[in-house]
């Protein structure tokens, strides 16, 4: 048995997502979604002519990219990893990259095994949209005042319960993460704003929700000083609106 | 009689180019292609009630991106363009957006007032694709001597006949231009490499000929010293192949 650890970049525009979704069973015909998981899943059993059931670091939504997902699967083939990459990036679709590919210690496990996720999160701030990063960015056209957003942000480093920035509907043991990292960047040229969290985990939303009140913040809907108490309420409704996921990639995920 | 100036942002990747095709007349269907001068014009035609006839800086071909491409009209509409710049953006699908509008002197022709036009083609210089830049550049695995390629470039410096750059095919007066800059990058991250080329005019596929051979050149299959000769030969066959379109970019026109 071999434990092989994949590195993937994926443009998630056309996927309903990282991960397969189990739909109940109906009489009238299931459209499948179309998931990176299922994809990758597909061409590897093809390849290997096995069942294979990939785990990732975590699950990206719909519309969300990765530029270095992190996937591992077991296998009984001693198929050469470097033949396996070249054959499945041969028969993945042009939107899903291997870039990576490796033999790791057979305890290795993508999500447990995971110190820490960065994501980015790209704004494109401008009075008008763009036609060539319109599905990398989210376009907002309300002026932001990015130091304000810098120094409001500074409240969320650290480990709190982050209740009020998780999806209501989800159910975890405990809302509670540590920000490691927070940094807001403008980038040179395009009226670009980066917003780059990394967290040793992060909740269902967290860094869509983050972004969504931090925006609010920078455009002067949320007054000074009021994210630290969205923060303690726990209170989804305080804390701005879900950023849309176009603009949202997994940049990195440290081991 | 008024004269709009345009500023266009497109994606040219699901485009047969800017250029509207007046194709001959057959008896079995046809299926007119899809070109960016031919979505704004019926745009416009759908506003201003009128017919428009859209001239532009230069056309690009199919899957030639534009930042910044610049076209004008005249109308007898005397519709505030600021109404207009929105009505067009509302009407126009994502992957074209009209990023500044404004009246020009009635003599100013997008065209033949062109003092030069910048464009830049990217590389992807890396081992293996990309998923998220693939339809926004030239996926290129052969190390590349970037030095080397900066070195060579510069006898392309200044006007000279370039013939030899441009596809034989096409029929114009005169093939001598004017490069007036052509500087080579390397971009920060992602292994990218930027041509970029100013130049008071291009030939058809000069820009995409000199890139195909500035390649051949940094991954050492056109020895150092050999592109002043292929430039003097005046002979398409001497250089390198044409670049593919999706790596290239109209960034600037200078009026």
């Amino acid at each position: 048995m071999r434990n092989i650890r994949l590195t993937i970049e994926y443009d998630g525009t056309d996927y309903s997502g990282w991960q397969v979704q189990n739909k109940p069973r109906t009489k009238t015909r299931v459209n499948h979604p179309k998931t990176i998981q299922g994809i990758i899943e597909t061409a590897l059993k093809r390849i290997l002519q096995e069942d294979v059931k990939l785990i990732a670091s975590g699950r990206t939504d719909a519309g969300v990219h990765a530029l270095a997902q992190v996937a591992n699967f077991k296998t009984n083939s001693d198929i050469p990893v470097v033949k396996l990459r070249s054959a499945l990036n041969g028969m993945l679709p042009d939107d899903i990259v291997v870039k990576n590919i490796r033999e790791v210690e057979l305890d290795f496990h993508s999500r447990f095994s995971a110190k820490s996720k960065t994501y980015q999160y790209i704004i494109l701030n401008s009075p008008y949209p763009s036609a060539l990063l319109r599905s990398k960015s989210y376009f907002f056209r309300f002026p932001l005042n990015i130091t304000l957003m810098r120094n409001e942000a500074k409240c969320l480093l650290g480990r709190h319960d982050f209740q009020a920035f998780c999806a209501s509907a989800s159910v975890v043991k405990s809302t509670v993460r540590a920000i490691k990292r927070l940094s807001i960047k403008e980038l040179p040229g395009y009226r670009l704003i980066s917003v780059e969290i990394e967290a040793d985990g992060l909740l269902y939303n967290m860094a869509r929700n983050i972004v969504g009140t931090l925006l609010e913040i920078g455009r002067g809907k949320i007054p000074e000083g009021y994210l630290k108490k969205i923060l303690a309420s726990k209170n989804r409704k305080l804390a701005g609106p879900t950023a849309p996921a176009k603009g949202l990639f997994l940049v990195k995920v440290k081991y």
